[in-house]
Formats: structure tokens, sequence, C-alpha cells
């Protein structure tokens, strides 16, 4: 069981190096009768490469071809197997990179682990990766959309720009946002200080790293398994995949190590005669099982390694070296990581979904 | 693949609710030929049952029964099950939480989940299970010891009394300490601190959350898969698993998400010709594999929902009611989690390496 | 991922050694609120041990303990553990085979694999590992009996007394039968020559092999997944993985090969305006997935090769010897199987019903 | 935890419909450092075609293209994949099956299961789909091929056209053969009137089953784990998902249920000093693990259901009907099944070496 399959019954496996052939994927049990909105796949892979001051120029368009499993636009309960091919494929540019290993990249440690590695640009520890996700997650997205379940995810720290701490009005603020933004943060006036941020990181040519935040809403409770595939384990799992990733936390996180019980507490009352809570401390799960209010939690990366800075560093030949890192890369990758962490959210909550058909003999389909 | 199996090689299978029979589980997959010392896995057991002022107080020592898998001492390789029985099941004690959901408990979730639920002390969502995952995770321990690998975890935080934010000095806190303290906080003052904290809580029948920080030594490079058994997102998994765990990040984590890359960037050198690192940053995984520094990681978890002021919350039966929980509840739980935050770090990073076993044909045992 | 867990949804780990604690097993994913028949369950433990003539005598009652799961005989959702303890270890009577490799035993293999092993009673590779099994595939039954699908079993041969080949004969006989008889042979007739056959091997204190049949009636259609997770394939690895199991084959089974396509096919009609089947050639199952008519399979299993007469072996310390294994074996171990190949039928189809849950999207449950 | 994939270290997931874009799979799992060598795998596909009197005319060559995880002809541990394009689709052809279930294919079942189903040439239940396997199995070949292990297979029957039952005869002869015949029987004579069954069936439009006969030298003693992970259980499964297989037995397989233990059982003796066998009936496994010795094995598999006769049958809108299936279909497509054969036994043993791998702890590599 290596590590390229994701999740078990609603279940994506990738595949790709940065300047293979091609990357993508194969989706493993989706329910047959879907419908895919191929236009909407497009829209979501072109979330990765928002166009802002300092972002990587992409000339290159994601081309996803779909290989097997949709007939006449519709899911056939076979695999969905997709690919994204590389237009261009600049071995040349990276020979300088074959054998020093870059700072805080993955560089030597898969040379250690595989003995062999792919040095062009990241092989297959990239950014390029992440369309596969995003195509699996968008299937997702739209088999949760019959639900409906929506999740909408946003930029909520760029470096020390950041949006107030509070979820409240994170949510809030997400949810009153009509359309994409540049950064895809939906305060205008954080949005400002976050651009700051880049154009500051890019005059020395650093890089800044961020946040981002999700909600999700429409999940009803009974989602989720004790204990190991709690869904908050599992959420966890999905985003600390994601490249870069250094932090997860859901409901108040962190915060509510420093509270009491009384206080954190989700208290509960009766709304239209049914159960409800006062408050949504806990983030909408309990004991690893949604329990019908939205669902949060916040993402933390760190800034993108390659800096145009000089760095120490040894080669895969036993010297010392030094190393600057130019080409195209991004001085902050988290506006581009907004679509990739709500498609690891879907991920997660579709396999949820379909896990908890049978977990009640009283509405097992016969 | 329902969720109470963790991890894949080197697997732990668990059972038990708070009041039935037993709780326990199945180790498969340690492989055959390791010592199994009993003594070490009650001590163990026992760091779950901290004696300080406000705990709760044990009479009940967690007797081990080992059913299969271990001869002479020594596993066979094959499953390795185990029980600690329940002693005393005070069912009575629980007929005024039949209908009731406490809030912030799982008793709702449950409830909604499966339509039946064990009232009786949280049934499965309880802390009782943390019993066989200490157990599972001191054989990955012993397991791991043979490289060696070592696993400590200290209390860092209890309510607003901490540690300093810096992992280098808790983590240099951690190595000096040579036995475990009341609260498992290797740092006096902290813990003189720590103390109040609870103290305060109890005097208002009320709970306070915290946090464990784990650094773990000796992991050699090549351990994780790419991409989803990254070994940060195992580890997450593993520590959101626990109950009442509300964040995990690594390395500098949330931290990282403020920094320049120039800053963050762990440089390389050569030391005794060998490479090595000039920061640990990235906390000793890099692509999703060790790269042989220290692994840290910092884990947040919210107070003891059992709290004894009076809580609004609804039953069963669809009336809303008010609810106080007394009985032998935590003021603070963190201490006792210590253990498991070692114990499921030991099982994910025993599985990482049975995984390492088969990534290079070169090294291929024939 | 070691081999001691079966399926998928519906899954089974068992533990246990011939002649340590206990054997037992964790059945995790058992919807919630299924009423747990014990009766039931230790009839079909008695069925593994008929009493007949060369059969190995058993004081022992096979004492089943539940230890989670389970409240107030309802499942609830949660995993579902329990034990058979061994009341009597006779550990002396096996000092002699210590180092001795018994011929088409497991003892040859079990000590290369792993270096060391339980020369107690065959160890994990032992007829008692059955028992959880069993209590396993029954619980699988109760739930499948909901249905409702029946699993009925017969041995149709030992040695070289056997029920004419042809499976409709075989069918129609096991469904007249009332109630098991002593070899659960439903023709007396061929249970007499049966006896015969068993008689005849134990004057010369040998052993004997056979056959099971097996017919499953109400599966419908749609259960079984292509392409590794057909029917077929997952009810040939678990019978297969019955120990002495040497031979699986379904509907028409080896004799399909020698026969012509137009004679084979299963043409089809309809019967009360529904689509049906004019014959059933093809056992129930076709593209892996059932076809709503009767699923029947045959299992060969070779002598129990625990034979009186002295036999050449080697033994662990590099010396030729001979042997001879005397004690309580059986002269023929196949009817004991019947129950065992109905267990484990159940376990694979309980597991196929729950995974049929989520192939539609216009059926899945919101 | 849908069907699409095979196994768990070295494992392999498929996709593609028979007329669809592209069939094709991911190899997850395979070490890295493996030189990979093209030419092979596009022998192997051969395989699939062979000419023969009655074979389907195939004008369209199986053009494999590597995606991924391979770079200067070397495996890099990352996933390995690669598809097959389907030139032409025709499917007009196809019309006429549009609402037609065939008699004996998949029609019926994917129909129920799944509500909507590709009726081209099968979809995913299609002879394609094996194109896949051959190019998974032939990666797992040249990973054996380094310990050595050889895999060699034959048509041992086609209709009532067979060589000797006995195993030691088939494996001599299989041995003897230097190249793959016509019909891939190594027996001249036997070929010749395997070609009169062909030749007979397809007089009458009809169409005829076989057997494969498949052995396995050079597998070290030590593969396989207990208990649901047996050897022969994965050998099994992984033949009954072949499409239209029956039947599936190892050693003397069904014959071993007519034996007497005395007689069945493997003898041992020293051999150069070392443990070996006096002779082979258990087929090289014991216990469910490799024993050393040769490993062999013999699949049934019905005759193919396309049948220019017209047969009866009913339609998606209720109605009965008569159907002839012309085009191109083989009479006999047995072998074609051969390279099948050996690719999903190469599957299961690369799964099982790697699997290996930690069984002993003496033996881990730190």
């Amino acid at each position: 069981m290596p590590g390229n399959t994701f999740r078990k019954i609603f279940r994506l496996t990738t595949f790709g190096e940065s300047h293979g052939y091609s990357t993508g994927g194969i989706i493993d049990g989706c329910p047959a009768g879907l419908p895919v909105n191929l236009a909407f796949i497009r829209d979501e892979l072109k979330r990765r490469s928002p166009v802002y001051p300092g972002s990587t120029p992409r000339n290159e368009p994601d081309n996803i071809e779909f290989l097997s499993g949709i007939m006449n636009g519709v899911t056939l309960g076979t695999p969905i197997a997709f690919q994204v091919r590389n237009l261009k494929s600049r071995e040349t540019d990276y020979d300088t990179l074959k054998n020093v290993y870059r700072p805080s990249h993955a560089d030597f440690t898969y040379g250690r682990k595989y003995g062999i590695r792919d040095h062009r640009g990241g092989g297959r520890a990239s950014g390029r990766e992440t369309a596969a996700l995003v195509v699996g997650g968008t299937i997702a997205k739209m088999l949760l959309a019959t639900i409906p379940v929506e999740i909408r995810a946003a930029v909520s720290r760029i470096g020390t720009a950041a949006m107030p701490e509070d979820p409240e009005s994170i949510i809030s603020a997400i949810k009153m946002q009509q359309e994409h933004s540049v950064l895809q943060c939906p305060v205008d006036e954080v949005e400002r200080k976050m651009l700051e941020q880049i154009e500051m990181a890019a005059e020395t040519g650093d890089t800044v790293g961020g946040e981002v935040f999700c909600v999700i809403g429409g999940v009803p409770p009974g989602w989720g398994e004790p204990v190991f595939d709690k869904l908050q384990a599992q959420l966890a799992s999905a985003m600390m995949s994601i490249g870069t990733a250094k932090g997860f936390e859901y409901g108040l996180g962190f915060g509510a190590a420093r509270m009491r019980g009384s206080r954190h507490n989700d208290q509960m009352k009766l709304q239209d005669g049914q159960p409800a809570f006062i408050t949504n401390h806990d983030g909408g799960i309990q004991g690893g099982i949604s329990n019908g209010q939205e669902i949060y939690f916040r993402v933390g990366f760190k800034p993108v390694p390659s800096v145009k800075s000089l760095q120490k560093t040894v080669d895969n030949r036993g010297s010392e070296t030094e190393i600057s890192i130019s080409g195209s890369h991004d001085i902050c990758h988290v506006p581009r990581l907004v679509v990739v962490v709500e498609a690891m959210a879907a991920l997660v909550l579709a396999d949820k979904w379909l896990m908890a058909q049978s977990s009640r003999l009283d509405l097992l389909r016969k």
C-alpha cells in the first residue's frame, strides 16, 4: 500500500512527475449516473493559476483529457481515468539542478529514499501534481452538490497580513464573496495588505507563506467513522498531504487549548423542534462524526523554498556549494492552493458520504 | 474499510466501549523475533493515569492480558491480540445520561449515525480506548528501539500557562528531563503555573485544555511515502484521531505561514563528510519523507467537555433540558495524553519503517 | 497490510494460535441495529465438531465471549470483538514436534518465514483458527438473513465416495435436507459410502480428503465489483484461505472448459414480466456481479496430513528422521468444514452487500 | 475500496472500457531502480493476439505509452502510469446491442448494478482490459527476474483435447518448449487435436472453452501471509478475476480430495545438506507460504459466450427476443489468456516478495 491512493470507497490514485509525459489519476468508486460538467472542471483547474503581481506567468493551459469511465457526459460507475499533458518539457532548464540539493525541497529525501530521482522541476514533489487533486476533487464536489454540500475556501493570511483570527468573521466574509478575487481573499482591505507582502518579498527575490481557511456547509449529521477515520483526522491527513502544508486546525483549533470547558462547549437547544447548537466551537464535528453544523478548518503553509538569494547547500557528490534558484517560481503560492484545499476536502467528504451508507441496518438498501 | 484499523503493514485494530467487557486490540504485521517487555507496557499504561491535584482518582489498574502472537516473551509474526478488562462496570451511574446529549461530547453524533448508542461513560468515544493505543504504540516503540528511534513528548501548555513557543527550547528541555514529572512538563516553573491553571478551573467545577509537544530522534532518511502517505500527513491523522485534539503542526507550523522563504529554508552543509542541515525549521521532514533530522510536532487539545456548571442541551425525545456533569472527570486530561501522543507517533513510524523496506531494488532481500 | 484481515467494509480480523490463551477476532463495519442470536452462534460452532465414527473426540466446548460492540443483544456499529478460550493447553504433548517438520504441514514454511514458530498443535496454522471464521461468518449470516439470503453447504465427496457430479442434483438434495446429518451429506446412500471411506482409512491410521458444495439463494442482482473484486474472485480467495483447500470452481467450473458456448450460455426469458434465465450454468454470477440466480460452487480439500504411518522428514538441526503422528487427529476433517465454507461465503456476501450500497447515485441515501 | 486495484504493496489499478479513449493503469509501489525493457512488454502484449485458424483478425497493434514513473528507462519508485489507446472505435457496430442482453455476458448484471452501461464491445467487461494486466504483470515479471523467479504457462486443454492430467508431465513439457507455438500448447500432437476442436466449433459458428496450466520456479521459501493472504488464496483471486475463468486448483487440486494423506503428503529429505522434498503434491505452498518448490496451478475457462447461433434473450424494455452475435469474436480465447495468467501470477508474487521483506526483525534493513 504505497501512498499514491487517497481514501477508501471514493478513491483517487494519482501519477505524474513535473516534466514527464503527463500527470493525472484514476477515480475509482464514483457512483454511476453522475453528470460530469467539464467546463466546471476546467474552471477549477484555472483557479490553480491566479494572475496577480508576482505570480508565475503560465502560458500553458491545463488541458484535461478523460480516458475512461464517462459516456455521454455521465459516469458509468467504472474507473474514471484522466490526464493533463505536459505541453512543454524544458529539460535543459534543469541541468544545473541535477546533482545539487535545493534547500528545504524534497531533493535530498527522494534521493535517499529511492537512490534515483527526477530532478526536473521537482519530479513527483511538484506543484503540478495538484492538477490531479483538483480534477478528482472537482468530481467529488459535483457528487456532493447533489445533497447539496458546498465547500468554500479563501486565503486568510499571507505573511503578516491576515484576516481577523475569529472563525465567525472569516466565514461570514467568505459567504458574502460573489466571485474569486485576485488573491482569493474575501476582504478587499486585507487583500491589499497581502499584495504588499508579496511585493515586499518580490523585491528581494524572496517568497512568503500563508494560510487558507475553508468552510463546508450542508453536511448532514453522521459522516465520519470512529476511531481512526474520524472526519477531522482524514481532513488533517488530506491537508497535510498538500506540499508545503505545516499546520492544520479545525473549530477553534489551538485556541481551544487555552480555554475552559464551560466556555468552549457547544450547548444545544431546539430549533423548529429539532436539536440545534447555540455555538459552533467544535467546527461541526464531535467524536469524529459530523453534527450537521458547518465544518471549518485552517491550513498553514510555509513559503515556497525556491528563492533567488544565495543559499548554502551540498551536492550528491559530497561537496558544499551555494545555490540561487531563478526561473518562474511563485513569490506566494498560497492563492493557488485555495482550490486544492477545497478539492482535498471534497475527496474526504465524498468518501465519508459513501461510507455512511452502511452504518445502520434499518437504512440499508436491499 | 471502517475506521477501527490504523495504518498498513504494522497495523493496529482496536475495540471496546467504556463499560463493555474489555477494551483491546490486535496488532498485525509486527515482525517476528521481537522481545516484548511486559513491565515496560505496564509502565506506559500507568502514564495514562498521572496523579496530580485535580486528577481523577483511579483505583483500577489497567491489567493487560495478551491472548496470542507471543511465545516465551518473543513475537511470533502472527497477530498479537490483547485486552484490558473493565473491572468495575458501574452501569447505574449513567442512567441519567441515557437520553440526554452532553454538550460537545459524541452523544448526539453517535446517536444520529448509528440510531443506537452505548450511553455508559462515552461508549466507544471514551478515554478508555486510549489504553489499546498505548499497548499497540508501546510494542511499536520496542520495535523502533532496535534502530534506535526515541520518541519523547511533554505537556507544553495548560490553559494560558505555556512553555516558550520556540521548538528549540522545548526540545532541549524535554531532552534534559530525567523522569516524568507530575504533569509531564519538563520545566518546573512552567509546571507550577500549569498546576495553578488546573486549580483555578477546579474551583468552578470547570476544565481546561492544553498542548502536547513531541520530538523524535533517530529516524534515518527515507521514511514516508509520497503523496498521500507523507510522514506529516500520517502523523497529523494519528494525532487528530485522539479524542479532543483540535490542531496539529510540525516544524515551525503555523509560524512558517508568516515567514519568508530565505529565512525558513533549512540550508545544508557537510558534517563529517556527510550532508547535514544548518537549521531544522522543516521539522525533520521534506517532501513527506524523513531527512534524518529530529522530527517534532505539537498537538492542541480542547478542554474536557464534562463540566459541573449547568449547561443547556436537548434530549433524544425532543425536549430542551439542562445538565450538570458530576462524577470522576478530569479537570485537565492533557497530561494523560502525553503517552498517547508518543504511542500514536510510534505506530506511524513503525509502519513507515516496514514500508521503507521495499523502496529500492538494490536493497531488497532476496 | 498483513493477512489476518478479511474483506473491506464488513471486515473480520482474526488472531490466535492453537495453544495460546484464546482465538478470536474483531468484526468491524457491521451495521448498527442487528440483533445477535447467541444460541445460533453456539449451534454453528458445534457444527465444527460433528461426531461420527473416527472423528476426534472433543470434550472441550467452544465457549464464546463477546468483548465489545453489542449492547442488550444488538450491534452498536462499533467493533465486535470476541474470543474463544483454550481451556486445556497440553503443552507437553507437543515436545516431540518442537524441532521436526511434519510432512505437508506448515511447520517448515512458518519456520523459514518467521525464524520462530509455535510448534504446539500447528500454532497459527491450526484448525482452531476456524472458530473465529465461524463466529464472524455467523454474524454475517444473521445480517444477510434480513434480506433474506440463505447459504447452505454439504459434503459432496469423501475420497472416492461422491454425490453425482451435476450441480442440479446436489442443489436439490441440499434443499430437501431437513437437518444436519452425521457427515453433513444430504443423500443417505452416499453418506454410507463416505463412512466406509473413513473406516477404511482409519484401519491403516490414514486420513482421507473430500469436497464441499455450497449453494446460496436470495442474492439480488448487482453484488460484486469489477474487475479484481469480482464476486467469484472473492469467493475463491475466501475458500482457498481455508486450510487444506486445493481447488475452487463455481457454476459448471472445470466442466465448462470442455463445452461449447452455445451449450454453456444461460439464455434468458421473461418470467412474470421480469428478466429470468433458462439455465444456470454460470452459477449466478456474470461479469463478476450476481445476476439474481442461485450462486453455487465447490471446494476440494486434501486429506489431513497428520497420519500414523511412518514418514520421512527432516528436523531443524539438519538431520533426516522419521515421524509417526499420533494423538487426536481427524480421519476426515471435511464434515467440520461445511460450516466454515458457509461462514466464509457469508463474510464475502455481507461485504458485497454493503459495498453495493454506493454503486448508483440515484439510490444513495442523503 | 472499489475493485479496480489489485494487491497491496506492489499494486496495479486499471481503467478502460472496450471502446473508450484508452485502457491502462497505474502501478504503485514498484521499487526504484528497475530497468524497464519496453521491447519485452510489447512482445508480451503481442502474445495476447496469437494468430491461428479461427482467431480474431487484429490489425490494431497495442501501442503502449508510459506516462510517468520511468526516467531514462529505469523506475523512479513513483507511480508508473500507462495507457494503450483504442485506435479505432467502431461505435456504430454496436447499436444493435444497445438494449439487448447478450446471454452469459455481463450486460444484464452491469445494467442492474449501475443503472447505466457502456454497451460497446463489452464496456469494462471486455477482453481489452487484459492489456493493462499484461503491462502491469510484465513489469512485475521483470522485477521477479532479478531473483530470478520464472513464470511459464501453457494451454493444457481446449474442449475435449487435453494434455495428460498429471502435473509432472505437463510441467516437463512446458520446460522443454523453446518458443511459443500457435496455441501455446507445448505438445505438438495435443496441439493438433486442439486445432481440430477449434475447427469443429468454427463450423457451426460456435466457441469452445479450455484450461491454462502455469508453473513458477525460483520462489524462495517464506512468501505468503497467513491466514487470508495465503499465497494460494491470492493466486486463486487473481485467476478468478480473469473474465470467463470458472475454476482454479493448485498442486494436485481436486484430485487431492480423492486421496489418502499417507499418499498425498510431501515427505522430506536432505539434499546437499538442505531440507528438500521427495514429492511436490502440495504445489509448492504449505500453510499459505511458499516452501521453495515449484508452484503450479491450473485455471479452467468457459467458452466465449459470443456465438453465431440464434439464442433466446430479453431486452431492457421488457421484451423477449433472439440474438445471433456476429463480428470478430474468438472461437477460442484460451491461447490469448496464457500471458494473462502469467501476468496475474507475477502481480501476486511481486507483492508477496515485497511483503516478505518485513516478516523478521533480524532481517530488517535499518
